[in-house]
């Protein structure tokens, strides 16, 4: 009787309380679909700022540009956050050139991006025959041939993976290391496939890391269909490739991580943070990745102020620097993370948007089962707006300190994924392939989150 | 005791048979994302083809293309079934320009397209002082300002709804009946707001009818910007249009659907449908509508026959002439319902794809509550390749005339929806709008789809 009593007791209390979150996430979603501003910013972003390396100019409009906006949409406070980046200049036009087949002089250029934090041929081309593998295996098996050659490495996304994450996550070994593997056994360049399963021919740029042991040598990515192309000829003939490439690697400048606070009423030194990085590539606008991440970390906010709501925990949304190139413990990230401890700072929980402005359809997390537990009862509070799951493992590369310095829980947006890697680091991440409703849908579904969150706790 | 041990002979049949299922539908990823054809075929489609409306040559050279495509990916038989189609004609580029402002001269150009089955006015300018309204409910209260003026409706999309399906049904009845709503008090001509939420200025065509007791005046469509800014005009001064349109409608022809065949084993005398639409409208490449769901069809059959999988009942494949502006009781759908009664088919199960190449979501069903049961019992099997749900209520314009004949239960693809009316009947619809993967994952689903319907029956 007595469970009867308190069922009775509970069950309305339970249908209030959801109802009262459902019409507040109606209403989050009516503010944003129909006045938000993360389309209008994104514009600003990609169109007046542009494409915006770490430690370059346009990253310091960006910066500028970030902290006026963050006012501009409401933030109780905005400020920036000094940190170091790296800075690395690709210093001119990429050129790979097929100049002779069988010994038969050729021109046929190849679209080719150099990769992130390479060292450049100083515009003086690199000439020398193409030893093209599948993989590292192939490539352990052939090491003596490798002396004098630029070592193209054909690894391809594998199609059957239905998320393409995962092919990226398969893949991205090869960027990252397959200049240095090459240049311990002399090779004198390396090409690879770039990083994607698109039907055009951009390539993609991203970070690759040299093993200070050996030689520094140019790296490149190649576009898909010149990648089968100079993968077949090289199958029959014997390939030489010219490489011209131009980047630097300069010393590590000053960079800023922008700030924007909603102040909390109940409890101001507990901290809930939303992020994307305000870097992107030099050769595009940067516009899901991640143009997106930043415009939804400041249109929740701004939805969160125009509907007067008063978070219980002060809320930062932060613009981080530097996640494309940063260097191991640099970056905005790792400083943010840094400040946030020598502080003392309480962060109970921290969400990143850096998989692009897609249709949102969930959560990934990381933090404990109870607290994963707790953030499923929620599921359907958010399924009406497109979140399908709120599953296990999840996070950011910008807010991954945070995790490490301070356990602090963490979420990822997770949108549809199934362009993201057709777009990303290429010349193709334009504001243009970014969709307005698509996007807006994504801080619908985080901003519904956060409020829960902040409501609820962990 | 007994119960334990029944429990214990299913379970292990359970386990099996949802490993072979589960197996196999890995099988038809695997098959479809690595030798998938439906990408070339939409190229071909689209670019070779092109803009198909019933009665055009270009639709005849889609018939023919649709029959060799089916035998050349597979089919048992392929065939043409003949029906009536309508035939109308835009004949000529839709003109409409604001020509006075507060009796003002001015030229300035407006976005437009003829409505689909709507009268052109011969090339002869209509000129006439636009009255502006958002609705009918103001249209009506104005009524007595109608006559003489070009009626300008401008309903928007509703940005709250998450599913813009919802708001293209909400809008649909201006696009439908505005016309001749108009002419009843007098309008000369109408113009409505293009039925889109786009970014962008395309108008947005589409069918509409008009209602034999009035006039039949001019109907086109405006794009959103134009319309936007006319509408403002219109708030704070008198606007003169002229509307320039050709179009005609020509008398009913003949069409084709176009069907290919992988013959049953245990039941050749039932059968399963599964569709799209052939034709489209003239102004783009009906790349999402419905390019999308005849390449689909075609993917489903190739897959089947790849794996060497030969089905229990027939499978029918069916690309239908004439959904875009068939009248009354007359079009492809109709035809095969008509001629499926009349040779007494059995018809156990029909699926369409009418609703894009976007990354599929799930399945909507009309069928009875215990057969959606039965199919909801499926949702794992589908669920690794991206539906997440097995919905009632669903099914499409072409296979709706079988339920009505036939009582057979239907489904159709839900696709994530948030870019299909950006492109809808504009000339944005083209194939450089349609992504591989998502295009490919459609596919996916639906083939696991036929295959458990097969397997299982309903």
């Amino acid at each position: 009787m007595k469970k009867l009593l308190l069922l009775i007791t509970i069950i309305p209390f339970i249908g209030k309380t959801q109802t009262e979150d459902s019409v507040f996430i109606k209403r989050i979603a009516d503010e944003i679909l129909t006045n938000g501003k993360a389309y209008d910013l994104l514009y600003q972003l990609t169109k007046q700022v542009g494409g915006r390396l770490a430690g370059s100019p346009q990253f310091a409009k960006a910066v500028q540009w970030g902290k006026v906006s963050m006012k501009a949409m409401g933030a109780d406070t905005a400020y920036l956050q000094e940190c170091i980046v790296s800075h690395w200049v690709r210093g001119g036009k990429d050129k790979a050139v097929i100049v002779e087949v069988d010994h038969i002089k050729q021109t046929k250029n190849l679209d080719a991006l150099a990769l992130g934090n390479s060292l450049g041929s100083n515009g003086k081309p690199v000439i020398a025959e193409v030893m093209a593998v599948k993989d590292f295996n192939e490539f352990e098996k052939r090491k003596d041939e490798v002396k004098g050659k630029i070592v193209f490495f054909n690894y391809p996304f594998n199609p059957t993976y239905i998320s393409p994450g995962k092919a990226y996550g398969e893949t991205g070994v090869y960027r990252r290391s397959a200049a240095s593997r090459a240049a311990k056994y002399g090779a004198v360049a390396v090409l690879i496939r770039s990083l994607s399963g698109s039907t055009d021919n951009n390539p993609h740029t991203g970070v690759m890391v040299y093993n200070d042991s050996f030689p520094k040598i140019s790296a490149a990515a190649l576009g898909l269909k010149d990648a089968d192309a100079l993968y077949e000829l090289c199958k029959k003939s014997s390939v030489k490739v010219s490489l011209t490439t131009y980047a630097k690697m300069l010393p590590d400048t000053t960079g800023y991580n922008v700030i924007g606070e909603l102040r909390g009423t109940e409890f101001p030194n507990q901290y809930i943070t939303v992020g994307g990085h305000l870097d992107s590539w030099d050769v595009n606008e940067g516009a899901q990745d991640d143009g997106a991440g930043v415009v939804h970390t400041i249109e929740v906010m701004r939805a969160l102020k125009a509907l007067g709501y008063h978070p219980k925990h002060t809320i930062r949304f932060v613009l981080f620097a530097n996640e494309e190139n940063s260097k191991n413990g640099i970056g905005g990230g790792e400083k943010y993370a840094a400040v946030a401890k020598e502080k003392n700072e309480q962060h109970i929980f921290a969400l990143e948007s850096d998989a692009g402005g897609f249709t949102p359809r969930g959560f990934g997390f990381s933090m404990s089962a109870a607290q994963l537990q707790k953030v499923q009862t929620w599921l359907p509070l958010l399924q009406p707006y497109g979140t399908e799951h709120l599953a296990n493992g999840g996070g950011g590369a910008d807010i991954g300190p945070l995790a490490k310095n301070l356990k602090t829980p963490l979420s990822g947006l997770n949108p549809d994924g199934q362009r993201y890697f057709d777009l990303h680091h290429s010349r193709g991440d334009v504001f243009e392939n970014v969709n307005k409703r698509e996007l807006l849908l994504g801080a619908v579904n985080m901003t519904g989150l956060i409020y829960l969150i902040d409501k609820y706790g962990l």
